[in-house]
């Protein structure tokens, strides 16, 4: 039977071969699968699910902001793509182009949009007369494609999901602003509802998006010691306002350009949740991002009985406000704890004749796996506390982690033993060059990830060339 | 100033000018923007509003049917779009093609999804192995590019929003029971939650969908007496599972095809809420799917006290789970209200000093601009009660013109001159023949809208040829 095959193969241990436990662990956990069309992927129920759980976690949060959602185009004409040069030349090798529309090849090419930032220009030129107009506040939720080589799922792949958010301001200082309080955003979402702990830091010349200013990120580490970027915001000065002529008139009629930020969070983050959280057994899922965080498993259930008890209890812990499944297929329940832990539902309750003789119910926690009796009469407040404690563990067991394995390195020969030896983030000082970035990332594949704004001084020199420092930089190997 | 050269002009009359007037409404109550993308539109904040509400409603219909979301790549291969003969026949001629990836040609073309029975399919054949796989009740959220030559707002654009689903199933019997429970579920969204009526029929061979057994639609008519095609709901049989190889072993240990279907709603029902409720003050939006659903504006709001109160009032009604803005802007009270009629709010509550006085304050219903003295102790009941009677009243009128507006023919001049003289559907019979109903869009350009389910028997005889009758035929002239 198909579904006796899929739990009776084990997934590879997480510290034997992270890259094939993750395959294994998007597989069987029915995250997605693979798409016949190369390079793209498919969002299964239980992977698009977490998605919509992210997406209307954070779109609230949005708009207790200010941000209201639109909708632009899907194909951005070759021209409208040229304007901002840095921009194009950032986007241009890695876009698909359409070239022809019905049967007719069409006068113009056109992308896929990549990304926005030239529809919401080209928009702006148009909306923006007055001061009266601004801010722009504008957000909006779509698919884009990047024309990857290499593709892993959730990762990097062709087409990927993301919001993306394109402000418009009077001033530099209100684009800063909005910059600052976007990554703030983002750093609360993920630790407060994806309890990844993450560095917020400004990005280098050299790893900041293509037109942008300043480019900010937030930063998390992965279990295997990998760091993966979770969330950037981008501050564009005038930079697009004066490509594109994006003008308002102020309060003493004069004409002033624009001042615009961009700020982005992708599909990604279902990748970092499986990274972070995930173990031997599957997934773990912070119950705050969860779909389904209770998983009631009956006991015998074809006695008298234990159906009826298992609804409703599921009925009170729904109506208490918990995401709730009862798992009713003809399965073993041992099956059925298996594939509970492997789909990462944080809270298992089992229920069987004895428990109901009792009053009681067994609940297990997916991330610690540890079970206790609570009695059917407690069960709301007790499974409340329960997902809570979950949460808080798993952000603070992945803090731990990430501060277990964050190192610092004074001169060149700690970092390249360190970065060798040692997965992790390296805390180390920069003088600011290129050069020293470059020659890093050739010799060691460690990419400067961002100069936190928490700076340290680790030592007074440059780690690279030995020149005087300017900033202390987290490096590290990278997703 | 820019905000003051917007309602100056005036919108045309619906009744002198339908076209323009649709035109003037979705720009002043500022639902989209043209695009400088040929064909393309953009959503703006109220106009996306609504789709997220439609989303929303629809959304958490389709679950409590047990679909799930799932989401499929953009593209799709030219010989995967290929394997279906009706299919690719109905839908190449009019799709955008992907010819370079980054830098290079690709090996085989792609097509931007015009709609994704082949990628389901191509997915289905992969993921269906047994009884126990099915049935597979999936949808996705999405937009659909489709290279129309003339495009209008919403109605008919290069690019548009929406949601399809596609189940399978083990037999045609399922299959059908699917179809029918999508079409009543989109047949009750329409008429309770947007307040427009709706016939439930069959489209003929001619107008059914590309690769389709069966197609059933909602078709609504509008103010001008055009018909919109409003939803539809595709029983495929196992035409796509023959084209594709979906097949499933059933409880005996045989091997079937499995049956399918599909069911789409678009972002031109939006263009449906403007044309059914719509009037000379600009959009009317139904209170059960306007964003925003009352609208308090302060009359004297420099006096001290007045904002306090609003705010006070808003917070209420907030609280009792309405949709509330506050016009704080230093606009005049005459200027908002020709806003907020334009802007299709259901209920305006004036609140000014002289009200504050005597605890009360002026609501005003947006569909008939009735107005009524409300005490302020009352507001929460009496707003409910008025929201409820709009939506009602909304949904009555609009079925009163349609009804006044719906015709019979008993033979071909009487339909001829009905059609050119009388706007709105005509009932009449048809003989079942393709010829018939050729020579009727020919010569008079209506098509046949639906089969009814309610059949009734206008004459015995066909309305074109005069041969016997086998349907009462819904025609009109169409969007």
């Amino acid at each position: 039977m198909a579904d006796d095959k899929k739990l009776v193969e084990e997934i590879t241990s997480r510290d034997v071969d992270f890259a094939q436990w993750y395959t294994d662990v998007v597989k069987k956990a029915e995250l997605m699968a693979y798409s016949s069309v190369k390079g793209f992927m498919i969002f299964k129920p239980a992977g698009f699910a977490i998605w919509e759980k992210i997406k209307s976690e954070l779109d609230r949060r949005f708009k207790e902001t200010g941000v209201e959602n639109v909708y632009m185009p899907l194909l951005i004409p070759e021209g409208l793509l040229e304007k901002e040069k840095d921009h194009v030349e950032g986007f241009a090798p890695e876009v698909a182009w359409v070239t022809k529309g019905g049967e007719e090849p069409l006068t113009e090419n056109m992308c896929v949009r990549p990304t926005s930032e030239t529809l919401f220009c080209d928009f702006y030129a148009n909306e923006i007369q007055s001061y009266r107009d601004l801010p722009k506040l504008y957000n909006q939720w779509c698919s884009v494609l990047r024309w990857e080589k290499e593709t892993r799922p959730f990762l990097r792949s062709r087409e990927f999901l993301w919001q993306e958010g394109h402000t418009a301001h009077a001033t530099f200082e209100e684009a800063q602003e909005r910059t600052e309080q976007m990554l703030k955003l983002y750093a609360e979402f993920a630790e407060e509802v994806l309890a990844i702990p993450v560095i917020k830091g400004q990005k280098t010349e050299k790893e900041k998006f293509a037109g942008a200013e300043a480019t900010y990120t937030i930063e998390s580490l992965m279990h295997d010691g990998k760091a993966l970027q979770s969330g950037t915001s981008h501050n564009f000065g005038d930079g697009f306002a004066k490509a594109f002529g994006i003008q308002y008139t102020d309060k003493d009629n004069k004409l002033q350009y624009v001042h615009q930020t961009s700020w982005g969070m992708t599909t990604r983050l279902i990748g970092a949740i499986i990274m972070v959280h995930g173990d031997d057994e599957g997934l773990v899922l912070p119950p705050a991002i969860a779909p389904v965080q209770i998983n009631i498993i009956p006991i015998q259930q074809k006695k008298e009985g234990v159906l009826d008890k298992c609804r409703e209890v599921a009925d009170s812990l729904t109506t208490a406000g918990f995401s709730v499944k009862v798992d009713e297929t003809d399965k073993s329940p041992g099956w059925k704890f298996a594939e509970s832990e492997m789909r990462g539902i944080p809270l298992r309750i089992e229920i069987g004749p004895r428990d109901i003789d009792n009053n009681e119910c067994v609940a297990v926690r997916r991330d610690t796996r540890e079970k206790e009796n609570v009695s059917l009469d407690d069960i709301c407040t007790r499974a409340d506390e329960l997902l809570k404690t979950i949460q808080k563990d798993m952000f603070n067991r992945a803090k731990a982690h990430r501060e277990a394995h964050t190192y610092t390195a004074k001169d060149y020969d700690e970092f390249k033993d360190t970065i060798e030896n040692k997965p992790g983030f390296i805390k180390a000082m920069w003088c600011g060059d290129r050069a020293c970035e470059d020659k890093i990332k050739e010799e060691t594949t460690a990419t400067s990830r961002c100069i936190p704004f928490e700076q340290e001084r680790i030592s007074d020199v440059c780690v690279c060339c030995g020149k005087p420092a300017k900033h202390m930089v987290y490096w590290g190997k990278a997703y």
